[in-house]
């Protein structure tokens, strides 16, 4: 059920940490798989809305990051979701290329555990 | 592809945060949906392990909590992934009724931002 309300309301009732962020599960809607983990503040989340373009915060870089923006490897998003108590986001995507920076196709890909 | 180390040296392998606590994205088997994001400490993710019943840490209760174990609405561990930084972990999971508190199949149902 998409939520009528503008982005910058659903923005504000999000729940960001004292970092300012939140983590953003990221799933291909095709495969279904889960690609990654990332985090967001608001900005980031307000550019992924206005652009399609999944858009994070890099807390090695300490700045704005468009997946993808280097290594072509984009994720078109689908649909953001908020869970039950708006401190986490689903962005569903459709990846180009593999969405890890290792190469492989999801960021967990085998190394599992016993 | 299995990791073959004991459990306890793939526990010290994982990189928690300053609390001490890393997310888990949890997935079903089956219907491949995204449930839930949860966070555990390294105790929580060793009884994860050993008794193959989803486990996290409770930042609201301060606690240890193995899912359902209230609810009844538990969740059995297919397997356990790391990410490539070793800060996350998925959860592959059969869920037993509903994964979120709210009763709803997922955390992430009907609440999609524009």
């Amino acid at each position: 059920m998409p939520d009528t309300r503008s982005a910058e309301t659903q923005i504000d009732a999000l729940v960001f940490d004292e970092r300012g962020l939140l983590p953003v599960v990221v799933q291909e809607a095709t495969t279904r798989e889960v690609l990654m983990l990332a985090w967001a503040n608001a900005d980031a989340v307000r550019r992924t809305l206005e652009t399609g373009r999944a858009t994070y915060w890099s807390r090695s870089r300490g700045e704005i990051w468009v997946k993808g923006e280097t290594s072509g490897h984009a994720q078109h998003v689908r649909s953001v979701a908020t869970d039950c108590d708006g401190d986490t986001l689903l962005y569903v995507v459709d990846q180009t290329g593999a969405a890890c920076h290792t190469g492989t196709a999801t960021c967990f890909t085998g190394r599992e555990l016993a």
